[in-house]
Order: C-alpha cells, then sequence, then structure tokens
C-alpha cells in the first residue's frame, strides 16, 4: 500500500506523512477508508510508532484524515476532485489559462529580456558594453562603507516602510543635487522614488496612455521604451533623429499625442543633443495638445565637449514634463534607483502608482544614498568619472582613428560614456558574424538594432567606452578590427 | 534690461548666465536682437569680462544666442513659442492633460497610499501594527554583517544587471527553503524574485487581468488587492470567508474567472486556515475553467496550534497556482524582497513584464538574502522569533481576557503576529474616536475596514502583536480598555 522513499535530507516521520499523504491523494488508500493502527504500521515499516504517530497527527491537522475516537484514523471522504494519479510530474498548465491581453502579448513575444540587450555576464576581457560604467574605487569604497554603517544603524532601529514617493531624506538630498547640477527647481514632494528609470517609464506610460493612444518615440530610442509600449498596447509614432535629436519639427505636425518620450540632453542612442529652439517648439507642440513630455535625462551629467545643457523641465512652465532620472548610469547598474519629478497635479496618482506597483524601493539603499548626495560623494564622483571619461574617450577615439579610419562613423561622442559606431561596409545581418570573430578575441560588442523600429541596413555598434582603461581600449578597438579584417568586409 | 540677482549659492558667472536666459525666455531681450559686447555689459554690471564671457559662451552652447563673426553675438530668431512671462511660477498643469484610464482611477481615488492602511511614523510606544513583525536582535546582527560583507565584495567587483528572474544565487537558496519549510517543490528557476510580494501581485494581475474580466478575491482581503484590482479594471466577485477560510463551495458556482486570490494557510487578516477538501475543491474548480490561483502565503512560517499546512502550491498538479511569498513578513518591511514561484510555461512572460515593470530588484538585498538562508540564518530567525510570538500571543490573549472579557470577539489567533479584534459594542464611525482615545493614551490602534468592500457595522481592529514585549502587550491592552471605557461604549 505506502511506498515509503527515505529521503537523506528529511527526518524519518516526515518521509512516512509524504509517503501516506501521497497515497491518499493519489487514492492509492480509498476516501473513507480506515488507516492501519499506529502500532500495526510502525511494526509494518519497522519505525517507531512515534514516527507513524506524528505522521497521523500532521495528516489530521491538515484534514486528509480524521479520528474517531475509540474507532480508529478514517481517510475523510470529501476530497473533492483530489488530485490526478497522471500528470503529478507535469507543471506545465492546461493550455486553457487565459492571459490578459498584455499577458498574450508578452507570451507570443520573444526570447526573456527582448529589448532589454544582451547583459547576461561573460568573461571577455575587452568589453565594450554600454551598461557597466566605469566604477571608480573611491566611490565604490565610500558606497560600502556608507551602507555599512547605514546597515547597522537599521540594525538598532529597523525602518519600517517609507512614505509614499519614498525616503524623505533622499528627496531632499536629490532636489538639492537636481538644482545644483541641472538647473532644476522642484519640491522635494513632486519626486517619487523609483527602482531605476524603467521603473519610472513604466509607471509613467500606465498613468497615461491606454491601448490604442499615441505616443512619440524618438527613431532610434531606448529599447526599454519599445517593450514598455508593447505592454499598454499603445499606438506609437516614431520621430527621426538628427545631429540635433528628435526632429521636433516633425513630431509637431502630428495632431496630438498622449505623451512623446525624448532624451535631449543626450540622445540615447546617437548622442544628439537638441538645441533651445527645437526644445521650445517640442514643448510649445506638448503645452497645445496636452501632450506629456517624458525627458528621460540618464546621463546629462556626463558631458565632454561644451557645459551640460540645462533639461527640458527647467523650460517648463506649465507642468508639462516629467523628469526622469537615474543613479544606476552614475554609479552602478545594480543599484535599482532613480526618480521622477512629477508635476504638482500628477505626484498623488503617481505615489499610488507606486504603491500599487511594489509600495518601496529598498530603503537601505535609498539611505545610502541620501547619504552618499548629502555627503557630498556623487558630486566629486561625477567630477572625477567624468575627468577620467574625458581620457577613456580620448583614447577610444584615437584608437578608432588610427586602426578603423573612414571604415567606421562616429556619432554621439561628446557626451555620455558611449558611442554609435556604425560600419557601412558591414550588411547588418553580418552582425552574428563579427560578435562571434570579436567573441574569439576576447572582445565584447553589442548592437544597436534594437534600439530601431527599422533597424539600419548595416552594423551598428552601441560601444560603451568608460569601463575600460585606456590601454584596454586600444588592444580592444584593434582587436575589432582584426575580427573586421577576418570577415573581409566592412 | 537685465535684473541680475546674486545667488550666494552660486558662482557670479552663473548668476550673469541665468539673468541673460531669463531675459531672453521672457523676451525682455528680443529675438533677433544684438547683445552689448562683453566688455560693454562688464562695465554695466561690475563684473569681470570673462564672467560675461563664460555666459555668453553657454548660452551660446545651449542655442539662445549666436555669435557672428566680426559682428557681435545675437539671441537667435527661431525661439518657435518661447516661454510664455505669465505663469513661470506655476507648475499646476493646464488641466487638459489626458490620463490613462488607469491614471484617471487613481486621480479620483482618494488620499496617497489608500488601501495600504496608516504606516505613517509614529513615535506612540504600545504600537498594534501588523506591518511591523518582531525585530530579534540577534537577527538583524547578523543582517548587518552580511550586508557590509556583500557590500565590501561589490566594491570591489561590482555587479550588473541580473539574469532575468532575479539572481541565481537566491533563487537556488529560495527552492531549498521552500522545500523545506513549506513543503513546496519546484526548480529554481521557476522562482521570479520580485520587490516585495505586492509586485508579485501587480505583475500576475497585469498578465492575466483585462479590463472588466472576473477576478475571485476573499470577503475580507489583504488591501494591497484591493487597490491592485481597481488598478486593471478587474470585475472583482468577493466570496466570503468563514472559520475554515474562503468558502470555495460559493467560488465553486461561478461561471469562470480569470484569476483567484486566497491565503489558504493563514487568511488574511481573519487568520483563518483552508481545510484540504476546500483546497482540492478549489483548484478541481480553477483547473476546469482555467482560473489562475494566486496563493498568497505571506504568513505561513508562523503557526502557533498544530504544524504548518502545507501550501496550495503542492496540491497543484496542473500549475494552476502561482505562489507568492516575502521576506518582509518574515525580517523586516523595509527589506523589499518576494518571490513568485511561476508555472514552468509562464516563467519567460512573467520574467519580461518584470522586466519591463523595473528590470531588477537590488542586487546587494537579492545577494545578502541568499547568504541569509544559505547560511542557515533565516531558519535560525523563523524559529527563534515563533518561540518568541508564540509567548507574546499568550500574553496579549490573556490580557485581552483579563481587561476585555467579551466586549470584543477574537479571530486569527492561531497562526501570525496579528488578531482580528472585533468590538460589536463600538459602532464603525466611533473608530475615530477609539483611535484619538488610544493614541493620547499613547496606543497605536489600526482598523480593519480597508480589507473589507462592505466593511463590518462594528469596529474591527487589525491588531498586530510581535513587536511588542510581553509586558508592553500587557500595559496597552489596558491602556485600550480605559480607551474604550472613556467612548462610553463597547
Amino acid at each position: 500500500m505506502l511506498q515509503l522513499v527515505l529521503d537523506p535530507h528529511r527526518p524519518l516521520n516526515r518521509s512516512v506523512y509524504t509517503a501516506l499523504r501521497e497515497a491518499i491523494l493519489e487514492r492509492r488508500i480509498a476516501p473513507g477508508s480506515k488507516l492501519p493502527s499506529s502500532r500495526a504500521l510502525a511494526a509494518d515499516l519497522g519505525v517507531s510508532r512515534n514516527t507513524v504517530l506524528y505522521a497521523y497527527d500532521q495528516l489530521a491537522a491538515e484534514g486528509y484524515v480524521e479520528t474517531r475516537v475509540g474507532s480508529g484514523t478514517y481517510v475523510v471522504d470529501s476530497l473533492a476532485g483530489g488530485v490526478p494519479a497522471s500528470g503529478r510530474d507535469s507543471r506545465r498548465g492546461d493550455g486553457r489559462r487565459k492571459l490578459s491581453s498584455l499577458g498574450a502579448r508578452l507570451a507570443r513575444d520573444g526570447s526573456p529580456g527582448r529589448g532589454f540587450g544582451d547583459q547576461r555576464r561573460e568573461a571577455l576581457r575587452y568589453e565594450f558594453r554600454f551598461a557597466g560604467a566605469g566604477h571608480e574605487q573611491e566611490t565604490l569604497n565610500a558606497w560600502a562603507r556608507l551602507v555599512g554603517r547605514r546597515a547597522r544603524s537599521l540594525s538598532r532601529a529597523p525602518t519600517g516602510y517609507q512614505p509614499p514617493g519614498g525616503s524623505p531624506e533622499l528627496r531632499e538630498a536629490l532636489a538639492g543635487y537636481l538644482a545644483r547640477a541641472r538647473g532644476l527647481t522642484c519640491r522635494p514632494e513632486q519626486i517619487v522614488v523609483t527602482q531605476g528609470s524603467q521603473q519610472g517609464i513604466d509607471l509613467c506610460l500606465r498613468l497615461l496612455v491606454d491601448p490604442g493612444d499615441r505616443v512619440v518615440v524618438e527613431e532610434p530610442h531606448y529599447a526599454g521604451y519599445g517593450s514598455c509600449l508593447r505592454a499598454c498596447g499603445a499606438s506609437v509614432v516614431h520621430v527621426p533623429v538628427d545631429a540635433a535629436g528628435m526632429q521636433a519639427e516633425l513630431a509637431a505636425e502630428l495632431e496630438a499625442a498622449k505623451a512623446v518620450c525624448v532624451t535631449p540632453s543626450h540622445q540615447f542612442p546617437t548622442g544628439a543633443v537638441m538645441p533651445l529652439s527645437r526644445r521650445l517648439l517640442l514643448l510649445d507642440w506638448a503645452r497645445q495638445h496636452g501632450t506629456v513630455v517624458l525627458e528621460d535625462d540618464y546621463d546629462g551629467e556626463f558631458r565632454h565637449e561644451g557645459r551640460p545643457i540645462e533639461c527640458l523641465h527647467s523650460l517648463d512652465a506649465e507642468g508639462q514634463v516629467i523628469y526622469l532620472g537615474t543613479a544606476s548610469r552614475m554609479l552602478f547598474p545594480a543599484l535599482r534607483i532613480g526618480w521622477a519629478v512629477v508635476p504638482e497635479d500628477l505626484v498623488d496618482a503617481f505615489q499610488r502608482l507606486k504603491a500599487i506597483a511594489d509600495r518601496d524601493t529598498s530603503s537601505l539603499e535609498q539611505l545610502v544614498l541620501a547619504d552618499f548626495i548629502s555627503g557630498g560623494w556623487l558630486e566629486r564622483h561625477v567630477r572625477r568619472a567624468r575627468k577620467r571619461y574625458a581620457v577613456r574617450r580620448a583614447a577610444f577615439l584615437e584608437a578608432l582613428g588610427r586602426e578603423l579610419g573612414t571604415r567606421v562613423e562616429l556619432a554621439g561622442v561628446s557626451a555620455g560614456t558611449h558611442a554609435l559606431l556604425r560600419i557601412p561596409g558591414l550588411p547588418a545581418d553580418r552582425f552574428a558574424d563579427l560578435r562571434r570573430a570579436c567573441r574569439r578575441r576576447g572582445v565584447g560588442i553589442y548592437s544597436a538594432a534594437q534600439c530601431y523600429a527599422r533597424p539600419p541596413e548595416c552594423v551598428e555598434l552601441l560601444a560603451g567606452y568608460a569601463s575600460l582603461p585606456e590601454r584596454d581600449l586600444a588592444v580592444g578597438v584593434r582587436k575589432l578590427r582584426e575580427a573586421l579584417d577576418s570577415l573581409g568586409g566592412g
């Protein structure tokens, strides 16, 4: 009757219980039938009577069996349905499950993380990865110290949830930082702390966009927008980017849109900077149509030529702009903290949606970032990093000029920590070959194709240079050239 | 022409720049007009020429002015629209902004955090708060140590993003823990790490529910469901709870539903435990209709009478159940880590939605929790906490019996860290009076009304007892009785 399988990781009484439970569920012991006495079963199985009593007890507590005084222990009658004996190993679902329209879109979608680039960790020496900004040891040491300090103080008086919108300390510190570094004035209460800028994007689009609503997006654009827009069922209008960013004149010909998503300080991925005239035109158009402008200022801090340009938000008199920023880009990707600066009349709804989405961002990291900013570490870090990135950028450009010359076209190097590398001589469908050839040489490359609604016909690389020391940049670019040579293309 | 306002927090050249910029934007300097020479303006303002050159330079970089060689510096012509002089101080929006149907629902909704209880921090001595579980010093010390260690190692080799679904170390550790503690068997790859269980709920409902779709929810229920269900526009059917949890027989009369949300191990907030027969009935019904069962096992670890009952997930042969758990309840609320155990065929879509929602949960805390589980700390903590809570529970029950006797009805004390306290003699609309009377005595109380679609006619309290030492429980309950006496009710 019983298949008792001993499990070295479980106590014996647990194994007996499990065996009985399985037998009941699979109807090898019929509903309503009487179990052997604990004494008899113990003798049968060669275990102590206590072991069996434990199992009976537990089965009774869970409603599998009931004890009738003076009569014994019976399997209950009422196990409606039960669990079919067949298929107990399958967890694949029966296909009758109905998903939401979003769920169905996601289920039909490509591989996990589609639209988020190939971020899997590899042990390549020369990684031209965008996500991994350079890591300043002094910054990281300071960060670790502050984490340790906050962790110890949390262990003395652990906090509950933060108020809606995030830690007051952090919002205060951010308001000061944004005013100093980005010329953005807002009250701390207008800031909602998010789980990286990705959550900022998702919350904004959920607040604004119903299926079928029009949203204007740059072409090319950050791939994180694409997946969010597909998720909310937006009808997307792509407005092409030129050397001065999104062509706002084209957007202004549209009747209206719920939202327009832009990266004016440093267009992603082309690196273009939008001039004032276009900024004002875009705001003017948005104002006329009640369109919300999502300004994604993901790396406005790192500008190598000229001074940082002030953000759209500070030109906005009417509360049309939601400003999104993130610490991941400035510090390290694993730090999941971003911020949205929200017009006063949207703050409540935004906070409510944040509470629905995940209630709160990690308190520990919010408080550490508050310490980091108010202790001056963030600005020291940005100054240091800006200098270092400038040196790396120069080394990168020099190596590209030396090794590849006119075989590549460069864009977006006046700011940020990456460049867009166009290889006109190499058709787009040869990217996989190039990646393989690079990988064999220890070089990690990343296609920019995911940033396009209509990918270009030649290979385009999104090349982050900030995490490699100068020597490695030179060697890496040489190896990239060798890989390109080996394909006989470019 | 220029209103130069010196700002003690900004360098002088910045102030000159700002003054010029404002003048241009507000058309006090007309488009197309020529600026004075830098030398002349410097003399006018009494500043150095370099200060003015800086300002002109920056204005040129941002596109406000252009320099014509041999002629001078001109305000550009093309500032389309410009920024209206009036209203520059207003950030209130023009009311023409159109939100999504979700956004509009949230904007109409009550105060921030509605449906999430009153979690604002107060300095009351006797807090009968549900969210704050007891904090074991030994646990918190261990946690702080592990945080410090991981922070130092992150500072040596900072991580990028985790793979879709979360840290492999954490998912491995969780799979082991769930098997040992909850009898739940799954592959680590079926686990998606979430930002607390709130994100698990939101992701599940987004994946499953379109506006108008039917969802079955317990009555009463965790308020976090209410706000998520309103957000996704679900048509909600409330199924009443009795002493054996959700009345699954009633649910089974429904034609179908997209999802059913249950807390079978410890119904929230009544504390009822669902017996096996109802569990099987519910699963059977769900299987017939392709309904997904969201099993929220928020505090299955803390059971004081009998042994923990195995979860619905381990009875599920067909992948109908999504299991949600959280570390916030076991450890402390500020820790925002939860997990969803997802049927194999939904894993990809779930991971994709998590990536859209926020890309990743904090790496630091994921890795610390992995260390905490694999080092045996979590289970040591749960054992210790269970013992301590049992003592506190006994003290709480004793005090209630002594002070309030039959003036209150108790539910939900066989498990968890809270009780539902019904005060039949006090009409629901007197809760605010009772709260005030309690607050004057240093006692924090919380209404359970938010857990109901149709709140009860008398006052019901959601009373967490786990964070107060025995003595404080006794005094707190006495003061609660005094507060009740002072109202002349109950």
